[in-house]
């Protein structure tokens, strides 16, 4: 099985931590190709980062099913155009959010989300009302800018702890996760110190798509998720067209 | 007053009906500039055109702004990109989906949505949930595919007024909203017919905007809808920077 | 174009502030009729006087709309008997809370409205639930009583001010409605103030009315907002019959 | 026990049938007063009426707490000005639509509501919601005029019938609640002969105020129904004043 | 009338302090029957101990209405087994999560629930969200465990004060429902002291009961809680067999 | 890896179709144990027959986790006791109704759940809702019971397949989602059939356990799924104790 992992972000180091993160927990039989478009903004924060990561992002996701991927894992916390890429793969398409809360949903009762800016927080919560989870999760922010994980001296994971911390204590929960593709390494650990569980999304997306492979599972044809029209495209985006890549 | 009307998808002929709709509905000192972006796809139907049509149309918001614009109205009943339009503008923005909901559900208490092909039933779904909605409104599909309004030879018309007829039935609604910019021309003949509203979101988006406008009010900076922070783009979008146009 | 805004209280000194926060955001032809009714309460604090209020208030629609009145803004922000008062009227009726949070979020993410006494925290917050912006928008109490706010020796300025920037910070919002009438004439300076938006419904619904006149929309009447049907009132009532009034 | 039955329209014989249904059901030692206001409509269908119902109905509800009732029906289905009621009460009071749903909920799964006329559909749609049957609850109508209930040449027995057989098979459900106090004798027969539980709301808010005047229940004054405020009342309303009798 | 009280918990003080509440509100005529079952735990604290509770709990409802019982109250907060009762028996059964939530929303608006373990937090908020109480009522853990309560040296009393001092004024609410069937002797005194309606359930569910049964109504049993069909059962359980009793 | 699958049932032929269709998607390294327990009723349909099978199911999974299961899947649709599972275990336990809807949910927009007897329709609605699908599946009945599926001579596969046809057409969804475990055997040669992803629950939770367990993840017990306190039991289930058999 050959999972592609797409940071839709263009920070080749932030692609190379979350790469590691997948395949310290892929099955035997897995191989995980981590990428990142060559187009786009070095980090998302934010919707507008968000928008124009995705023709990048969905360039290398009709590559990735071109060269034979089985699944895909899009992974940044705001599940960053997981309509669109499951409109455009016939192969399973999960996000990193999607996957971490449907993981901790099923291991515990009330979930706290810790992210990085406090402008994330608008849309992770719209993502945890359409993954049902608005009764059982709630989103935090630490004011940790999503590049500064990269960079050890910047006091992120003292911050990140306790922004863990205030969050566990006042929502009741009994469950954290980590609201970054950039925090993936931090799990294991955070898991440790906390004693509760700590869910890295990029981690629990392997595992879903592993799991959605290993069922036989292809992204839905028949309702919103049908192939894209034949149309003309125009413009920078003439040359580029992931639905003419995948129709090869 | 200068009010910039975004058709975010690259067909011509569409971008002026919806230029005529919303000048026909513009107060006397409003002017209103209709365009679409040189990039992206020739119709909107689905979760994929959509992400494909966004690079285009935050470019067509940046140089409005720039040029003076003091309100956005983004034409496509998918509310195409509208969060981020709001990051980056800092002028009010409005989907003519939302419009034409707040415009209903203030002169009528159930609504029915028709919109074009069912593939977009999902996304709009989404919108009226979004908007609150949910429980005063239901989207039907007519099954016309968004061009095939552009052609008066179609048979487009009769097929929406059946689509309509059903939907009244069977929701027990007082009034319909138009799910496509491209029904922009046909809110007045039909609202004669059903004697029920029927609703043009194109109308409905240029007077929202001119009333926020008239309030004073500019997009909130605070909040999820911050400006966009510097960083680096890559590739084919390097070139293209919709939020350093407005830095400028 | 003539709007009618009613205060639904009996204070003659709200009546004219309101009136005056109408006509600074008036279009050019628009004129403002501010009125109030002879009988009933003379401020509006909770179930109780809002149920008093109701035969006034339809009194004056009935004579404002049979005088020639395009639209009507009820100016009390627990939108007094707004569904009677559309089922009475064919012109667009529109509540002052509504328009206030149509208008909110169309600029913003996260709203606090701060509002007079606490015991009109539930009938609000039933308002913010049926427009759909239970996700959105948090109602807080100053614990100023209404009439309080027409007197400038009374400290409730400086009251109100530090309730909004108490909410600004519990909600993490981005932007305040005043949930007052009796507020109107304080938008623009705690804008300033802030640097959040600070919107006030009577001013948002007098932009909404002529934005639904604009786009020349009635009251739907073949749903709950039907014509009342011919029936006998008796009592005190019998003389005083607004639907005889608009029926002439 | 002294239990004020209030029929919050003019209709005398109405009245007396509602009377009757609820000392079919009321405890050995519970009175009965069925009451109407003098002044008012002579039905309420829709919310414009229910509106004019309001000031004779708190004329009654004072009265009789004054004179000595422990707790008050509100004897129309659209639970006409309850929240009002229970500000200016100290003793319980109930609407029948809501005690028709709690008897319902604690005895069957899903519920069908059948009412008079489609006018009221939406109004009994957002009191289902609000006593949180969203889920379990349907309404119907059967479109029979609330008078012709009273008028046993109508043929309404048998429209009302086919109506519960339709929403019966429609809803799934399996326990049928009839939405008019119009109906308050019908429920002992429609019960046999559908094999369903079909209840009326008159005898179910006797009980239900039986239940709580047996609890040592009053209405909560710390809150939304706290007493109303001392004020003027101005106009027809000025010798009129339910506040005031209450205050004694 | 004879109601049967289960305690499904194997204290027999607890069920004697149950039966004792119960009696002193249950009607003149009506007899209470306290029991509780033989095998099982010794109290309910979390789902664990729930599910092991309920075929004891089951076997009594059986053995109950077999005996001539006419309805039926569940005296445990987490309303244990209510369904699967409801299925079993035809005579009305309720929970005291369920009456005490109904008997609040009829008096007050907002409403404090304040129960023993923390553990029980999510249990009872999925009966809140189940009766429709989401948007009105909040639940506090007080950390007294349930048979501290028996023990009137263990200081509980002063813990519960304190809990429900903190939770009204966390909540704003106007109501408070004790979360445990072990402090149905306290509301009377706490009703007193805190000034506001404080409800016991197991008291609430007595005159719920007494409401069903007076109106005639029996478990509808075309539905969900249908009549359990005849199947065989193995092991422990095959000389257990409450459906059997009943079947008789 | 091991993995339980428990059959809350006692119907053997039945748990050994659920351990086939287990084993045809685990992983090379996990070894599937079918179980069913030794008392109980011989199939679940409805909620009597749920509560009954609670103690011999709870028994299995202590016994299971005892000799060293890393992981549970609860194999019925109305995912039995999985909370007080979940309270009992330390390693993750799954429901197939949970993994069914977790599946489908990542690769299609709507689902239509296609179950056998309607009495089991308002559990299964409960559990979509619980799981946060209320707005994206529906539950259909298809009238065949449970036992019926293992005779290959009851025509069930014809209803179940006509019951499918129709879901798809009334939901316009576009994934199907088998309701009960006795369909296990299905879902593949549906999937061809219909042209749409068919998922079975019993694969589903088997993957789902695989990727809990290969994320390292835990029962959490610092929330409602705290290890149940020690306590003492009484009568028939003083001898048995999941609990006791765990503390080993």
């Amino acid at each position: 099985m050959r999972i592609l992992v797409v940071n839709p972000n263009t920070t080749v180091g932030m692609t190379a931590k979350i790469g590691e993160a997948a395949r310290s927990v892929a099955a035997a039989g897995t191989e995980i190709l981590a990428v990142n478009p060559a187009m786009g903004p070095v980090s998302i924060e934010g919707f507008y980062d968000e928008a124009l990561a995705l023709p990048g992002l969905l360039q290398e996701i009709a590559r990735g099913e071109a060269a034979g991927a089985n699944g895909v894992v899009i992974a940044c916390f705001d599940d960053t155009g997981l309509d669109a890429a499951r409109a455009l793969a016939t192969v399973p398409v999960v996000g990193i959010c999607e996957s971490a809360l449907a993981a901790a949903g099923m291991i515990a009762t009330k979930i706290s989300v810790v992210t990085t800016l406090s402008r994330s927080l608008v849309p992770i919560e719209g993502l945890v009302r359409r993954y049902g989870f608005a009764e059982r999760a709630r989103v935090h922010a630490s004011d940790i800018p999503v590049l500064s994980l990269e960079d050890s001296a910047s006091g992120a994971g003292s911050i990140l702890r306790a922004a863990i911390k205030s969050a566990l204590e006042s929502d009741g929960s009994d469950a954290v996760v980590l609201g970054c593709a950039g925090m993936a390494d931090l799990a294991r650990d955070l898991t440790a110190e906390f004693g509760v569980p700590v869910i890295d999304g990029v981690s629990a997306g392997v595992k879903m798509v592993e799991a959605l492979v290993g069922l036989g599972l292809k992204t839905a044809k028949s309702g919103a998720y049908a192939r894209p029209l034949d149309k003309t495209y125009t413009g920078a985006l003439a040359d580029f067209a992931p639905a003419v890549i995948l129709r090869g």
